[in-house]
């Protein structure tokens, strides 16, 4: 049997397989019922929000001069004021709504208007406002009205310019003086100026800002203090600070530098909720452990996370709605000169764009859980130390995936469309600009991921904590041998011979829920235990060799949590698709479901075979598999991202208004026209004939 | 043996066969002497280009309105006139140097002053004068020294709104009229329109366009016209067009819409080389075959190609200049919390910068043998039918992959600069921007993999052009019997047998050139081989049928030519390592090729598994093999980049100047002051012990 007759008798099965098992002729997407479970669990509060921003007046204007861009969102912001868009997720007691999760996808659906518009805004009501719900305390809260109402402007103030990442080590100094019960606010030198800051470049009139809080000559650690940093548009004394200027996208914020020397705020400016100073210079915390302090106030971070992680899918989608309509009308060759082919009739144009709309699917549904736990934590309906922690997992796992992805599939879909992917009108390339920061804000993908694995090794240390020393040992070994009996090829040999003359059961068997979920769920656990394993000897080591071993095995580290979070984005999707109840929009959410789950596998193909998961027969099914399920797909593209629910107000592209199918329209009537004149002219090759 | 003492085994053993083979002690890299050999084999003008583009006026500035940047770049235009850069590929007799490889090697520094300088002039210079002097003749070249001087700047009009990739059939018309010696230029339709075209949007006065020629009733396929389209700042009779206005990157370029309403030009403005019209509309040609003429005509892009190529090359190369300085002085931890690691120590941060350096270094050897073959075509010293043909595979294969890379090395180095990589001032992201458009311009990507793969079979099939059918059918079972012995797995079998209990072989091998050579050779051929026999009953099948067989096959078509080219990058890095002659680059040099080819094995992992090219073992033994060189070449990797040869006025990036180090040096001073003063405050912990 030839490789190439291999994989013919392979797609014959494949394509058997799908003829038996799926009722093709009933698959038709309801499109209306399809969209109202994509909106999710807010899905009120989604439509609301989507109807706001189709105002013109909050939508990104393309090639405003710095000034113009700023005072644009700026004006914007107080429209969103005068709509009460922002107080959703306000206390009650000063006007908002204390709705955590519709205050989140309110803000996500700002991405279609303007980033800028959307980043602002979280900085304003989500971190500087945010920072002083949290953090502070009711003698604060007293600001609250006129941080909603953009009456006082705001910034964040934490990240500095030598500690990106590392906001335990933050450099500036909050000094407390009995004598004038102030806090002496101070960055000691040029790596500790704090850097980035929205709203610091221009519009800010104050910052909570973030540093190590020193009384009686002790240093308690980071905490937040509200510092005023202007009047009007001049810094207050011993505040400085630079405009960052022009940035690679999000040009319509105002961000900068702040520096501090010696700046002095009354003692009451600590945002004490998590820690306070007396007076007298004496510390207190409820929370006695500095470590456990410092995560709990870090904790309300993860709101940005959260919001992130729904609004790099919501881009993603418009990214995706644009060009998948344009595919569908965009031909290779001219009408007139034969051929009906549209782009996405292409094998390779279905490459490039189904299996990144099969995982904006799965993120809309792990993003709805994502929610949901969240509000569950910020409500207080169940904000147990472990729910918090899963919080943070869950959002460490799923922002970074959802933030590349944006990045990747707007880099697609504008390739896809060509020339006109690259003109700014069609909206492509500025989204992606605009969203490329996501990636590092917030929590640098590289540096979740490695907190994501952490977890990840605890949880697995975690299952022996109560079993003795012995258990441990032989668990380790368990593994290992399992793990030789896989990784040497053995069980790929019998694998193979299972396989061989049985093709029909490799295919099957690859759609079947419970292997693609054994298949993702094992190599997970596999990754992990063998991380566990090699990092055993860190503890008898010295502490700079246990970091370089650590620092040996950093890949396989963000690569576990990346397999870890892929795999929680496939249970979302197989947990979402229950949500279904017409046959045929279940039919085709179910291929879709596929092409995720086995583009996953794909992806690590190399792995499975390494560790004898897969046979290189079965391995070969899985692409043509897909294969065959794009075709399967091809002719629902366009309902399932209308489903999406965007209407013309949010795509805003020229090229997704069906303008290309009318030129073809008019191109193949003139052909037409012309041959029934009789004045074509006749082609040189026919001539010479 | 578990999985995870298995990789130990493995890296100890890649280690020991480091430490037996190379002289690690002597490895010092001679910058100026490797910087020389990279220049390439047009060194005078590549440095004379570098030092003529540090001139700040040349240089992007960032943030201008879309007029002002458009009048920037024209100015600039003029100083390149002023500096006679602009006259090396013209011919002699006009004031030309005849130089096509040195004209191409000073157009592709321009990159690092400004991207949108760059394709603006080979717009005017490249294919609007490229035009006139390939594809005209004596009687058009009078305009050359306007088109030089800039008194003509012109739009090369080929593209049209709805023939994107598809040049054979444009729809515009130019048709002959014997009564009034003229041509009617005409887009019947809006599909029809010239699109996307530089200089349209203001600053042409004429254009070249592509029209199929008509005369006396007959289509002679397309050809190229000299049409004037505006008096200054109007548009001439019958011309109409719209300005594209902003896109997503080359801002400073007026790039817009052509539209012809029955324009009349001479009969003399026909580009009359490949083809004639006499005075009373007779039609000859040098050229009897259609085809051939319209890629003999076409032929003419292979410059923009090549060219893109090089510049791609050099804009990667700046960005990780820029990414790895910063990457060698930034502290993931800051001066004086202890810990001395800068990013590049990191092992996530090596695995995301080495392997797109070495990329890099591939792609200078393999754009050096391009321009020869170029230049050696272009100069009429080697233009047989078969050279420029390989020219055009060449550049057909090496462009997509190094226009990819480097908006994927853009990505990363921004990424790996976090926030500052976001800044505009410090260049990736604008770069990035700016060279998005490369990847579908001057030929779309996907669609010249596809002409590649089409060479590729055609040179399968000639193999057995005068072969009878039995020894093709005969050469096809053997083939296909080869690759069901690698296909089942039977090989992986006794190669892990094999290894077994040998690692240090399999480790031993891997970094045998030829061991790799033969890898990633029998990728090419298993894949081209696989393919013809897949693509063999298309003969037999009806146009649609077989139209519907190749698309089944596409993608699989585009990733055969990608792993072509991939080889002859690796070839060229191997033959170009042979340059260097002192030991300690050499053997540096050679560690940054063997992760390049080792790389790119490992990218296609999958592939080599599932056809038994190499066991599981070996497989991991490759990754453990990257992981390990990438530590080796840590200490050098400045050294590296610093052999590119860019100084700070074509790096211009804030980050790439030692600002970051000077300002830890700072923080440690200020830390070792405070500790030697004794007032550094108590951390909360120790207070409570």
């Amino acid at each position: 049997m030839s490789n190439g007759s291999n994989k013919s008798a392979l797609q014959a099965e494949v394509e058997k397989h799908l003829e038996e098992s799926t009722p093709i002729e009933n698959a038709v997407v309801n499109v209306s019922a399809l969209a109202k479970i994509l909106l999710g669990s807010w899905s009120g509060v989604r439509k609301q929000a989507r109807e706001f921003v189709k105002d013109p007046a909050l939508h990104q204007t393309i090639g405003l001069p710095l000034e113009e861009q700023r005072e644009r969102v700026l004006t914007q912001m107080h429209l969103l004021v005068k709509n009460g868009s922002v107080h959703r997720g306000f206390p009650i007691k000063v006007g908002g709504h204390d709705d955590n999760g519709g205050n989140i996808v309110a803000f996500e659906e700002m991405v279609t208007a303007d980033p800028s518009l959307q980043i602002k805004s979280g900085v304003q009501w989500g971190l500087f406002g945010g920072a002083l719900v949290q953090l502070g305390t009711d003698r604060h809260h007293y600001l609250l009205p006129d941080v909603m109402s953009l009456k006082l402007p705001g910034a964040f103030a934490m990240t500095e310019i030598g500690h990106g990442s590392d906001v335990a080590n933050l450099a500036t100094t909050a000094t407390y003086d009995p004598k004038t019960k102030q806090f002496d606010i101070h960055t000691p030198f040029a790596a500790a100026h704090k850097q980035f800051l929205g709203n610091a470049g221009m519009h800010g009139q104050a910052a909570v800002v973030f540093a190590q809080l020193i009384t009686l000559g002790v240093s308690h650690g980071v905490h937040a203090f509200f510092v005023p940093i202007r009047d009007g548009n001049n810094f207050l004394p011993g505040v400085s600070g630079e405009d960052d200027g022009w940035k690679g996208g999000l040009n319509g914020i105002d961000n900068g530098t702040l520096a501090f020397d010696h700046v002095k705020v009354p003692r009451e400016n600590l945002l004490n909720r998590y820690g306070d100073v007396a007076e007298d210079g004496t510390y207190s915390s409820p929370i006695p452990s500095p470590g456990r302090r410092f995560f709990t106030m870090l904790g309300t971070l993860v709101q940005g996370r959260v919001s992130l992680d729904g609004t790099s899918t919501t881009a993603a989608a418009l990214g995706l709605a644009i060009a998948i309509r344009y595919g569908n009308e965009r031909k290779q060759f001219p009408s007139g000169t034969g051929g009906d082919q549209v782009l996405l009739d292409y094998q390779r144009h279905q490459r490039r764009l189904v299996p990144k709309l099969a995982t904006v699917f799965a993120q809309l549904f792990a993003h709805d859980e994502l929610l949901r736990k969240f509000d569950a934590v910020f409500s207080g309906a169940d904000d147990s130390d472990e729910s918090r922690q899963d919080l943070e997992t869950l959002a460490a796992s799923l922002k970074p995936l959802s933030t590349w992805h944006a990045l990747e599939t707007l880099q697609e879909c504008r390739e896809a469309c060509g020339g006109a992917g690259f003109m700014a009108e069609n909206r492509l390339t500025q989204l992606r600009a605009d969203l490329d920061v996501y990636v590092t804000f917030e929590g640098d993908n590289n540096v979740l991921l490695q907190l994501v694995s952490k977890r990840l090794l605890t949880d697995f240390s975690d299952k022996f904590k109560n079993a003795d020393a012995g258990a441990l040992a032989a668990y380790v070994v368990g593994r290992a041998a399992e793990a030789a009996y896989h990784g040497t090829g053995l069980r790929t040999l019998a694998q193979t011979i299972k396989d061989f003359g049985s093709t029909a059961r490799s295919v099957k068997e690859l759609r079947e829920t419970n292997v693609q979920r054994e298949l993702l769920t094992d190599r997970v656990e596999a990754m992990v235990s063998e991380l566990a394993s090699r990092l055993r000897p860190a503890s008898k080591l010295s502490k700079s060799e246990a970091a370089e071993l650590f620092n040996s095995q950093q890949n396989e580290l963000i690569e576990a949590a990346r397999a870890h979070a892929e795999l929680l984005q496939w249970e979302a999707f197989t947990r979402g698709i229950e949500k279904i109840h017409d046959a045929g929009t279940y039919q085709v959410v179910s291929w879709l479901h596929d092409v995720f789950g086995l583009s996953l596998i794909e992806k690590h193909l190399d792995w499975y075979l390494i560790h004898g998961r897969l046979s290189p027969q079965r391995a070969q099914a899985i692409t043509a598999y897909i294969d065959r399920l794009l075709a399967r797909l091809r002719p629902h593209l366009q309902d399932l991202v209308d489903a999406f629910g965007f209407e013309q107000e949010h795509l805003r592209a020229p090229i997704a208004t069906g303008a290309e199918a009318a030129r073809q329209a008019e191109a193949a009537e003139y052909y037409r026209m012309l041959a029934a004149s009789g004045n074509a002219p006749t082609p040189e090759k026919k001539a010479k004939a």
